[in-house]
């Protein structure tokens, strides 16, 4: 049987539609910088004016270069989808191209689109939607290693740290899988669980699907969600850290911030409040769970205070202290394997 | 604009089918326990061998006696639903009942029902399906005062000892209602929503949803959902506290149990660290949170041990400890209103 987690295949081609602003093709550029070995290219439409910096290819050439999967990499403006749109979206589709997509509505609910994947055998991917068949979480240990990303906030990098993370671990030649949590991390993963879509009982369920047993030594890097300490999301935060059981974690902070973001009545905790619950909780399912590094957003610090700003950091937790946008993350993936000798 | 809760109306007639065991109509059992008052009496099929205590009627003598909802009581042996129930249950429809509900499938799955109900303006009730238009939790401070039910696991009296102090509050003249969270609860309440079944990310936002803005002297009594150290629900419980914000909270425990029902690797928390993490996360929505009582099941207690066990646990935590079904609750309702006084 099939594990409950979403998943397509590789390689795929971003569509980035005909919009004019890369604010919204946050996806499709993503997609392109963390997966660019398995992009065949973007698909534009005429009036597109924004380049993720990939071959421009059609319907023919991305399957002809061994597309399996078309995803929608930009967000319609306005909301709803153009007929332009759908009928790229459908002739891919014909083609026999999977289509993929975070879309408010359900693509079977673009007109024809349903028709078009069921002629050629393609499926319609909804990476908002969760699988069918999650069960109950248990509890029980599995095998392999996995570290999760935590935040003071929501928003403060979490994903981008544990890709980054995922990367640095790979590049050493220690076996490593990112695990996505939502849905921009799922198209850059090709799989994953929306836990935020997940119904309540079966959250810590559906993380443990998400990081099966594996080989003793194989780290799995699960992306966060929220906060343990936000007053509407903290819940997803601890079935994530339950039902994922992390041999360590680590901290991400946005050091400009002083509430939570939307949440102005609440102050952003210290991060060694975070580390603090995030053990406390965390033991429930690892005992041994563990800090090994925190990760900066230093993007809107002045330049001349950002190592100032990371050394603080650093010698008040005494964990490595980064920006993993600016320095990598070797210094916590170091710590990492001191701890955690592979 | 309603608030997104399960609600229907009272005096209500409950059907208890054909079934020949008691094991199978706790439900029917428990609303005439806790709702006599509204009761108009039983419904049975000619095999039933049971008897909830309340007079018998047909769905006319219901109707005549008031009757605006029918609560199927009982469940069906072998999951299905007979023929002769449905046939009962569109008969009460036609005539304009309400029919509610907490059965696997939804009641317009059941052949004929939806459209009996549709003649007559009758509503179908599913009580495990949360409702429409849940929000996200803000937070934010709403007046009045708020009691949840907690416990050292799942199953252990948290809807009983909530159901019991809500009573008692009432018995005083005090201003109470009790916030119902799981389909039982929600039976009896007339009100309500299922925790368990709500999307993760409108956990907190259900919570704060079902105890809204009330008078400064009132009572919402919650009524609690799994154990803060459940490997499995923990999320459930945590969303439920920080969205409830109670000021007080009372922990509900097993006191023959060992380890976490139905996960027998876990051990038991103690009534000790389930107070300390309760205070600990519920302080993030309401700073002064504090725990006024214990709540024992003592019924597997030899009788002699009985008094000794609960002044042992009374010592410990220095609270008040009682079990409800023996003692009632009105030490921990003292201990209440000298904390908190009217």
């Amino acid at each position: 049987m099939n594990p409950p987690v979403i998943q397509f295949s590789y390689p795929f081609v971003v569509f980035l539609g005909d919009i004019d602003s890369e604010i919204y093709a946050k996806t499709g550029f993503g997609m392109v910088q963390w997966r660019r070995e398995s992009c065949v290219g973007q698909l534009r439409l005429p009036d597109c004016s924004i380049d993720a910096g990939v071959p421009d290819v059609d319907v023919a050439a991305a399957r002809a270069a061994g597309a399996k999967s078309l995803i929608i990499g930009s967000a319609a403006v306005g909301g709803g989808i153009p007929d332009t749109w759908v009928a790229k979206l459908c002739e891919a589709a014909r083609a026999g191209l999977d289509i993929v997509a975070g879309l408010h509505i359900r693509l079977s609910a673009l007109p024809g689109l349903a028709a078009a994947a069921a002629a050629s055998g393609a499926r319609l991917v909804d990476v908002r939607v969760p699988p069918p068949g999650i069960p109950v979480g248990t509890g029980g240990k599995r095998t392999g290693r996995r570290l999760l990303t935590v935040g003071t906030d929501c928003a403060c990098g979490k994903k981008y740290t544990a890709l980054a993370l995922d990367q640095e671990l790979r590049r050493r030649g220690i076996a490593s899988d990112f695990r996505a949590t939502g849905q921009t991390g799922i198209m850059i993963a090709g799989r994953g669980i929306p836990l935020d879509a997940v119904v309540a009982d079966f959250l810590t369920g559906a993380a443990e699907q998400l990081s099966p047993d594996n080989a003793a030594n194989h780290w799995d890097v699960v992306e966060g969600q929220g906060s343990i300490c936000h007053p509407g999301y903290l819940q997803v935060t601890v079935g994530l850290l339950v039902g994922s059981q992390p041999d360590a974690f680590v901290v991400c902070h946005d050091p400009l911030r002083e509430t939570i973001s939307g949440w102005p009545e609440f102050k952003l905790p210290s991060i060694a409040e975070v580390i603090e619950r995030t053990v406390s909780l965390g033991r429930l399912t690892n005992p041994a769970i563990r800090c090994v590094g925190v990760s900066l957003n230093t993007s809107k610090l002045p330049k001349h205070s950002r190592q100032q700003v990371l050394a603080r950091f650093a010698a008040e937790t005494g964990l490595p202290c980064v920006d993993p946008l600016v320095d990598g993350t070797a210094p916590i993936v170091d710590r990492l394997l001191q701890e955690f000798p592979p």
